[in-house]
């Protein structure tokens, strides 16, 4: 297909973000910010990789990436304003697949009034789909892993492990199976990234946020390894979707301390603000969960700690790391 | 080789942007720009397609790629400040081949005190290198492709076809014309964006640019449809460097009219002001060339004529076009 056609394609005719001067169709797109910080980041998704078409139809596909650099916004605090898209395209896609994966991208932008200003798309053997995300943040209110303060309460948003055991299901030969959780299988597919919560914390001064695109084990251990501090987590904590119950109690610690990109948010503040972290939740309707603490320790710092059964032992990062 | 390993190899200690408050190493990067407008744009280039290791090494790869996205900043006007690399890699590339295509961008992005603020890698089948750029821009001083007027001048930097012959060398089996034509063949694996030439023309209410990054005739194009009006070339004015002469008379042609990527900036300007772009030519050491006019013609919009031996018809756009 003809990549100036695509391009015209997915134009928009206006836009909706009062920030941009230009969108497509010039050599750049231009913007204008005052009043805030520009936050911005890059992630790329390789196809039988990061996802495969057995799991996922070209919308999921869309969808999901943009959900994933979205979930990056919400872990600095910043609200997402604009989207460039880079696709490298085998022969064997259609341009009807290659529209529904931007229709699955276009959906979840119009959710936070997205604009798309810039793209490239390019033939190659397979597909790689890479998303530059930019938005906005108060000034002195980007959310950085390097914050957390010893005596810190530790919490994390929504379940952790369904989008991981919604991909079990996607992976096993029990379609019965797949039927019964449309839910666990839309996490996987339709991630939720936690934007408006972390916007209602903009009032407190500090809060430590990170989002869990590799199982909070290894999100933990980033925020521990940045702020140089131990974090403890408690496994009983944890918050469980009760569709998680069917698997078996190994598969279901898996899924939950080192299932990947549920999208959700683990962060920290000063126990003073929790209640504050209680009413944000509540304001924003997401479930929130204490499933820890922060502390400092001389020999222990950068750890993370597992709270089990009463016993406490090192929990290794062990998440999903994607293999380069 | 590990994604974070490599990302911690290319990590800068100190930024050299003083709008940069935060680059690598969290879930994004955050600066702060009260003055100027934003500029950005993503640009991909897959192995085989777009760049060959028969003829480039991997430092010429890197070098050449945020070259590109560099012209994209100076045909805006604008001057670049960071850049975001996604690379994916494939298992045949050692991870010395890698730090190299770091090393060539990092040799250009130092020209520019461009800070590295993101990126991401990922392994695949083929070599895909992505790139965004961001830039820096006065307010009302971007540089867009529409806003040519009946009357104006043309005008190209340096001179039309080298990078085009260059690469027509290195792929031609004659290793004798390749030793002699260092200047071609850099012209192809080391190009030079008009970043100062550009910015020197920031005085001038209205200049309009578009870098050439697929040949004058398909870059002429852009301009007339974008504007609305007539494009006139003059082909014995389109600048030559003297070594393209070695070529037969239609190789030459093809090269200066259609050859991509010489990253040199085409562009109009009101007559009153081409004593002033000669001028910003002369203060930054770039070639200029006045090589047509642009002007209304009822029934003549969007086209661009080439004026040949004192013969006139429409060139079409022809240059090269990445296919998809």
């Amino acid at each position: 297909m003809d990549e100036f056609k695509f391009i015209d394609s997915i134009k928009q005719n206006t836009y909706k973000q009062p920030s941009l001067l230009k969108g497509i169709g010039d050599d750049a797109a231009v913007f204008r910010q005052n009043y805030q910080d520009v936050v911005t980041a890059v992630d790329t998704f390789v196809e039988n990789v990061h996802f495969s078409r057995k799991t996922m139809d070209p919308y999921h596909i869309g969808y999901r990436v943009l959900a994933a650099n979205i979930s990056d916004m919400a872990a600095m605090g910043a609200t997402p304003a604009y989207y460039m898209i880079s696709i490298v395209i085998p022969e064997n896609w259609s341009e009807s697949e290659l529209q529904q994966i931007y229709q699955g991208m276009d959906r979840i932008a119009s959710t936070y009034k997205m604009d798309l200003i810039g793209g490239d798309t390019v033939g190659g053997s397979e597909l790689v789909v890479s998303i530059t995300i930019i938005g906005f943040v108060d000034k002195q209110k980007a959310r950085y892993r390097s914050t957390m303060q010893d005596g810190d309460v530790l919490f994390v948003t929504g379940t952790l492990g369904d989008a991981a055991a919604g991909l079990h299901l996607l992976t096993s030969d029990k379609n019965d199976l797949v039927q019964d959780n449309n839910y666990l299988i839309d996490r996987h597919r339709l991630p939720t990234p936690r934007v408006a919560f972390a916007q209602a914390l903009s009032t407190l001064e500090r809060v430590t946020l990170n989002d869990i695109s590799d199982g909070i084990a290894n999100e933990a251990s980033e925020l521990a390894t940045a702020s140089n501090l131990t974090v403890q987590l408690y496994y009983e904590k944890l918050p469980k979707h009760p569709k998680l119950k069917q698997f078996s109690s190994e598969q279901q610690r898996a899924f939950q301390l080192f299932g990947g990109e549920d999208f959700e948010l683990v962060g920290s503040v000063p126990q003073k603000d929790w209640d504050s972290v209680l009413q944000a939740a509540k304001k924003t309707a997401v479930k929130i969960s204490e499933i820890g603490n922060v502390l400092y320790e001389p020999n222990g710092s950068n750890n993370v700690f597992l709270i089990e059964n009463g016993k406490k032992h090192v929990l290794e990062k062990g998440g999903y790391t994607h293999r380069s």
